[in-house]
């Protein structure tokens, strides 16, 4: 690895250590970010919009003091293009918004830009966040999927050209296409973050999602949205007891990811942790399909201004809404208890848990543009808005990244980012 | 009552079917509702921005054949300044917004516009649907206040200036004005509708409102924001068994307040229903207390953009923010849990109940106008995430109203307007 791809591929936590104690400057950084997008950018495709490298630079300079003296240094940040920025389009990927301006920065927009980020642009999403596919491909092996629909932002991250970047999950936005990707993605318990200038989906399960390369930079960024004190992360934590969740619990894995969560349970049994392992019966089989109601009922009830224009929207999107459409409420409340049943027995029955460790998508990034890969390893754990954090690190056979899943406990998310700093020092290669 | 007052002045589903009869047109109505506002609003201040009568007229005649088949006929709506409008500015209260212009509307105007509602106007809200109050004054009173956060909403409908309006509830923000003002207020349970658009303020609070003179304006305007068939109200129901909880429960109330919530348990046995008086404790005063903490963390890092600009704040509402800044999380931790386990104890105890009945506001409206009434009566069941309704009819010894809260379990909200039906036809005068 050469100078410049360090300073473009280490962590954001890290980088601003280096800035810190005068190894490299941020102008250093950014011109290395940019000279990854310059290069790898026509390949991957991870942006919708984004500033110029002298655009960038010019907003740099114009408060270079703020940015020096600010915590996040004036480094560069992409946004996923379903959150609103005042200064670019944000279009959700769909031609219905294209050149949509908003008038105002999300709220997590606004504390990164007061933080001292800077917003190179915005990440490709699929259509509202759902499944059509945008143009990004996985930074790994162009001819697959980088997942969706946080799309932009995981290929960005894992691919070195913006130490961070936001998205936003429904289904299963952040924690599969981080693990198709290779970065670190992390979903905040439900009601964590305000989402205030993100657009919804369905509001029982949206969640804001970050993208990074260590966990300590999620810490970092979690504490910018909260509008904590950043200054020292909490310290990595091992668990006492780990429950790990093998892919049939939930629907279909590879076999390349049974062996690898199988070889974690090795490891961590050889680290002193005790390791139990789920037996959820059907109950997560089920919550898939509970999450897909609630988010049928939902969605055509927030796509509202969208569903006025029906020939500008995906099949697979009409095909949603219009379930959500003809759905008997008793089957949409029918689900939303069956998350809230699902989510006690599941800690009830485990009380001495730390966390729960299961497959974060069902193998490593299918081949193909035309779809994101399969959602389902994701539903069960959001529809119980618990917050999730995809650990990247194994790889199949070919090298693939395979990305685990560390689940937490509704809220205690700070306790689940220890829990993976842990997993990320000691356990996941 | 002469024509034109009765035309303004009944509810709305009242009015469609004298429409459908022929008995007279929606721009009799329209009329009658520009008639009213011209000679009332000069006291009463409902509206921030409102249409003129000929641009109304001039846009109901545009679009002719589109309202007259549709279900809501083209008659007018108020719609609170917190939520946004693509045709009006939404400045929420606030200096900070003056002049501030969507791109978009919120998706609940977006459905009612799609049903056949015409936006009269945007509805004079506190700052921020917090504290400082806007310009309206209680129509029953001019020197007392009207509520808030959603002022104008529930002083427009309760003066017949529209038959129905939309609102916002965080804290107390549509019982309690409904109460004061005398109009019918409902308040979804927590995640019952899309809040897109609609901007928020602390984000596990927040729930949309409306406005109306009677339940099943409610329930048809419900079935709009649901994309429910509206055809056929669900019946009355006639609760078996009612819990009644005294002001003492959850803070101080007023001896007429008293007084009238005794004589309704009188009224409800009666007519053959079971009353229980609850006994909760100090758990609904600990809920008044939890919930500030609740809204405190979440205000904070929902009006980001906004503390950028301190001078334009309230007092107040910099109180308010500052408190959550400097609140430990394990305080609002705490708070958020003590709202889930007091609502299981709620309902575990008194499983028996069909709803709960209590007073919706400490008593009338206080003179003044430069505070909006005391918030705590409505602080426990927001925490809940309860689907709320408020009783207009009984008055003190004044003639003032005094309003009632009809509180039901979580998402139930069909039952509890079935309820509040039956109320309104056999229990409030």
């Amino acid at each position: 690895m050469n100078e410049t791809d360090s300073l473009n591929s280490a962590g954001l936590a890290a980088t601003l250590r280096r800035i810190e104690a005068g190894e490299c400057s941020a102008i250093d950084v950014i011109n290395a970010c940019f000279d990854r997008i310059e290069t790898r950018e026509p390949d991957v495709g991870a942006w919708q919009v984004r500033l110029s490298r002298t655009g960038y630079l010019h907003n740099y300079q114009a408060r270079q003091d703020f940015y020096q003296q600010s915590l996040l240094k004036g480094l560069p940040v992409g946004i996923k293009d379903i959150i609103d920025t005042a200064d670019m389009p944000t279009a959700m990927g769909s031609p219905i918004h294209q050149g949509r301006q908003p008038i105002e920065d999300a709220t997590c927009v606004a504390l990164i830009r007061a933080a001292g980020g800077i917003v190179l642009g915005k990440t490709v999403t699929t259509e509202f966040a759902y499944f059509r596919p945008g143009k990004t491909r996985n930074p790994h092996d162009l001819a697959r999927t980088p997942g969706g629909s946080s799309s932009g932002s995981a290929a960005a991250v894992a691919d070195a050209m913006v130490p961070v970047a936001l998205g936003s999950q429904t289904a299963a936005s952040v924690i599969r296409p981080a693990a198709y990707c290779g970065s670190v993605g992390y979903v905040g318990s439900r009601g964590e973050f305000s989402l205030r200038g993100g657009q919804p989906l369905a509001q029982s399960l949206d969640s804001l999602g970050l993208f990074a390369r260590q966990v300590e930079d999620i810490q970092l960024l979690r504490a910018v949205l909260l509008r904590q004190s950043a200054l020292a992360p909490q310290p990595a934590l091992k668990p006492r007891r780990m429950l790990l969740c093998a892919g049939e619990n939930v629907g279909d894995t590879a076999i390349d990811m049974n062996t690898a969560l199988q070889q974690v349970a090795e490891r961590l049994q050889q680290a002193g942790v005790d390791v139990i392992w789920l037996d959820a019966g059907t109950r997560l089989q089920q919550m898939v399909t509970h999450h897909g109601r609630i988010m049928a009922w939902e969605v055509c009830r927030n796509l509202v201004i969208e569903s006025q224009q029906p020939e500008l929207l995906s099949e697979p999107l009409q095909a949603l809404m219009n379930d959500g459409l003809t759905m008997p409420r008793a089957d949409y409340l029918t689900s939303l208890s069956a998350a809230d049943s699902t989510r006690d027995w599941l800690w009830s029955q485990h009380d001495q848990v730390d966390a729960i460790l299961a497959p974060a998508a069902p193998g490593v990034a299918p081949q193909g543009l035309e779809k994101t890969g399969a959602p389902h390893m994701s539903r069960p754990w959001q529809a119980m808005g618990l917050p999730v954090i995809t650990l990247p690190g194994e790889v199949d056979r070919d090298g693939l990244p395979l990305g685990l899943q560390l689940i937490g406990r509704a809220r205690e998310d700070d306790a689940l980012l220890r829990l993976a700093a842990w997993f990320e020092q000691h356990i996941i290669r």
